[in-house]
């Protein structure tokens, strides 16, 4: 395991449509704005080579449970190594709209992959490069949208459940390391959200969150 | 670990030009006279998916140590749960040009990786699925070409040292599961070697070997 780099790394992770992508912006501009360098990336696809990987998963042909955490588990190693680790080495601060938690929160909450192995694996991938700070935009399935929780077909309630069982394996995760979660409620304004992100955030630029 | 399925699995294994794709069609044509189905396939590249990992490596951007292990892992577990334990399942024999040692002899070979580490990672991307027999063509470097054994130059040097430091991965292997392996002399005769892979294979297929 390498030694932690210069820069500050920063994760966003939640459900689609929870809000990462305006927070990660919001967060990013405040940041730019006091002269420091932001690199904005994400996963899958932070890079050439994983956007050739993430279509492979997203239209290619069916893949198994194993190939298709291999696909991400390849993705991220590429992204930390080409892209993630070269920015904080430069001192950069790193945005990236999702990274390890996701496959432990998506893939490992599945019924085919012991999460042991799911983890173990993206560890390896990313040579032990974990967030400085990792933000949860923790959606309550009391917010869904009413088609999702009151679904009549039995797609839209499996999409319920779904969210539900995610949900429950982010909060896990981010129980089990509170130094390092920010768990916000993502129902709340988009502004108060800003707040607290850089109040959270603040700290590790020698900065205050105002 | 899933159980072992009904078909015949048979690797060949050893440096380019050795005769690996000689040695498997031979076997192969001699298996088919017999009328029993038999699949002929490779990695990288033995799926459409792979095909693409394949090219990334070999011709895309550079990668580095633990990205291209990822990316022949992704390949080989999508190879397996595709393509070559559906073959097995209805009673196939399934010849491949390079598996899982493959990885274990050149990728754990070189300095970066741990040589546990990369056979975890094969191991799992094939859930446990390992060949009934794996044919060693062994090049001496007495044969190889003079241009690399005798070469001026450090790149053709390094080439030489290449092989010398694969052939060994190869040949420990081989001696820590004797029972799988067979080691063959690669500078015998073309149809001395189909005799003796046919006299290894054989019983496996409940014929002799003549």
């Amino acid at each position: 395991m390498r030694s932690q780099p210069p820069g500050v790394f920063v994760s966003f992770e939640g459900g689609d449509g929870a809000g990462k992508t305006t927070q990660l912006e919001l967060l990013a501009t405040w940041i730019e704005q006091a002269g420091r360098e932001v690199v904005r990336t994400r996963e899958p696809g932070g890079t050439a080579i994983g956007r050739t990987l993430r279509d492979l998963v997203l239209h290619g042909e069916d893949v198994d449970a194993r190939t298709e955490a291999l696909l991400y588990a390849t993705d991220r190693a590429h992204h930390v190594a080409s892209l993630v680790r070269p920015a904080l080495a430069r001192g950069a601060v790193v945005l990236t709209d999702r990274y390890v938690d996701s496959s432990l929160a998506y893939q490992a909450g599945g019924r085919e992959l012991a999460a042991d192995d799911v983890r173990r694996l993206s560890m390896w991938a990313v040579d032990g490069l974990m967030p400085d700070v990792t933000i949860l935009l923790d959606l309550d399935p009391a917010h869904l949208p009413a088609r999702l929780t009151a679904a009549p077909d039995r797609l839209e309630r499996a999409g319920s459940a779904f969210h539900v069982r995610t949900r429950e394996a982010y909060l896990g995760l981010a129980a089990r390391e509170p130094e390092r979660w920010l768990v916000l409620d993502a129902a709340l304004g988009r502004a108060e959200l800003a707040a607290q992100v850089r109040a959270r955030v603040a700290p590790r630029l020698g900065r205050t969150g105002t």
